[in-house]
């Protein structure tokens, strides 16, 4: 058997290539079996890696002087990207160099440069970007995170086999509980896609998950499903107002323990559980949107993320890979028959645009 | 000028007209010029209403024997709930005898009877739920939460200028920042409504509001608009997201403080402040949902709430009541034409299957 190779860009995201290389070494931790190829300047990204003992005998370094920018508008990231570092990632694992890609970069450019080189996978109409969220037993998977604006009911059962395969595949769930995001949980409740996309999977014999119907708002974070399926509006909305509210509560606890002499006396008593609890919730830990629904694996990273927030988007890279996501999606759509000959098609050109 | 009068549902909710009463009496502290119409079962309500002191000079109680259930159905509810203590406080709006209605009871069945009784206001396309939500700067409010799953460019506009009206009269904001909620800031984000509408308030030159533009998931807490404007799907995803995370991290933080003995103590000191916090997040402080864009007010309160909440809703009626809603949102609706005549209709059949 070949060895994994994780495909990265060096140059993507805020904080520099050390962020990345840093991500990368404490990734090898887990996944010893990893091979890395970084994209990017070699100048920086070499000594770089060599101060980093834990990946000098699994990593390359694939020399190019040129990235895409932050503000880069993914139509002119697709027709211009060519030889920068995220276009030579996606390209590694289009060539089949790489299992998978992972980049920090600029999202909207990624999106389409993945689309592009990759192409959407047979049997899916859309792809999708899942990512965790915490939940009160541990962690969920949603998607879509904001691909696609509107979906209708085939693109949702879509999403729930892909969704589902994350599962098995990063936490590990035999058979993993699947809900449609929705505004109650009665049949009649939601738009026409989810009720139909509901209809599907109830109607369905043989799925390789459990179907638990409708899923609300607040039962996301109570990890009702373990996989939360949505159209990329609501999904967006839904993984961002999470993200708003704990900065919202953290801000208030944080007045809350200066209000009197004895409240700051019990911060200090109480602070290195409250430091716990500021893990728990830190972003970085769930950071990683991957890109599902392509001949090929990409994760995206969150720009701004440090290099354990870098070596968690790599661990999804490594788990779907190592889990066999691409194959295992295809072979479980067989069960529901190819996407529909007239189905809506997006175009790369269209995703850039709105991605 | 007569005194302002609010219908009260004293039947609705889960936990019996003793909340509803109790309810009535602390928002009398806030609103003295309010006076109060309870329907309900004479035999359970007046002797509630006589035990409350600041009632007394203020309320009159009209019987009925029959109420709404919880599990009615909308359709059921509004051809069998005529003389109900539900349909009767929204009659008491309908002519004139209030100012303004408020139930606990079940949500679909008061939409129905609401919209039946009060019709649609002109120039408004669809009736929205408008609800406050927390923020970092204090308070927010959101519109639509679940009255309509799919909304286009005109009704978003309309929901503006409704959650705008709100605000003047709730928050005493003469100029509230209006924001549509979206999954980018950028123009180009988003679906063809939230686009459509933020193009109609961008072009227009003479708003009641400042329109500030995107808002994301993440913006919501952040306090970036006083106001929120979302398609009732995404709206109450947000809701009740943000409902469900709070929820998450207090348990978290109950778990935090019982890691150790240390924790334990500085929980202790900590205590009072915590109490605080607890105040500023419980949900009934943010209880009560209007009924925008009807011919009258009414305001919906969660079933399960304490006296503290009920106070809330009442206070939401109250507020709207005294600063003219209604006839405001007409004015200010003047500035951009009346509702297109082959604009979408929803029929409270329609509303009442969706609620």
């Amino acid at each position: 058997m070949s060895p994994m190779v994780i495909a990265v860009d060096a140059m993507g995201g805020d904080n520099g290539p050390s962020v990345i290389v840093g991500g990368a070494a404490i990734a090898r931790e887990r996944f010893p079996q990893v091979r890395f190829v970084f994209f990017g300047d070699e100048a920086v990204v070499a000594p770089l890696v060599k101060g980093q003992p834990l990946l000098a005998d699994c990593s390359d370094i694939i020399h190019t002087a040129t990235a895409i920018s932050s503000d880069e508008k993914p139509s002119v990231a697709m027709r211009r990207g060519k030889g920068t570092s995220m276009w030579m990632a996606c390209e590694a694992v289009r060539d089949g160099k790489a299992q998978a890609a992972v980049s920090a970069g600029n999202t909207g450019a990624l999106m389409a440069i993945a689309m592009l080189l990759l192409r959407k996978a047979p049997a899916i109409s859309r792809p999708a970007i899942a990512s965790f969220v915490p939940t009160i037993r541990g962690e969920s998977i949603m998607l879509d995170l904001g691909a696609n604006v509107g979906c209708d009911e085939r693109n949702l059962v879509e999403f729930a086999f892909m969704g589902a395969a994350f599962a098995r595949a990063s936490l590990g769930l035999p058979r993993p509980k699947v809900g449609l995001l929705n505004i109650g949980t009665e049949d009649l409740k939601g738009n026409e896609a989810v009720r139909g996309a509901a209809q599907v999977l109830r109607d369905a014999t043989d799925l390789p998950f459990e179907f638990c119907g409708f899923v609300e708002g607040n039962g996301i974070a109570q990890g009702t499903a373990d996989v939360i399926v949505a159209d990329g509006f609501a999904g967006n909305i839904a993984l961002k107002t999470q993200e708003g509210t704990a900065r919202l509560i953290s801000a208030y606890l944080a007045a809350t323990f200066r209000r009197s002499i004895w409240s700051k006396i019990g911060y200090l008593l109480a602070r290195p559980a409250l430091q716990a609890l500021r893990e728990r919730l830190d972003p970085n830990r769930y950071n990683g949107g991957a890109l599902l629904g392509l001949n090929g694996l990409v994760v995206k990273s969150h720009g701004g993320t440090n290099a354990v927030g870098f070596a968690a988007a790599i661990g999804i890279a490594a788990d779907l890979a190592i889990g066999g996501f691409v194959d295992r999606v295809l072979d479980d759509l067989k069960r529901i028959g190819p996407a529909p000959a007239g189905a809506e098609e997006t175009t790369e050109e269209q995703a850039a645009v709105q991605s």
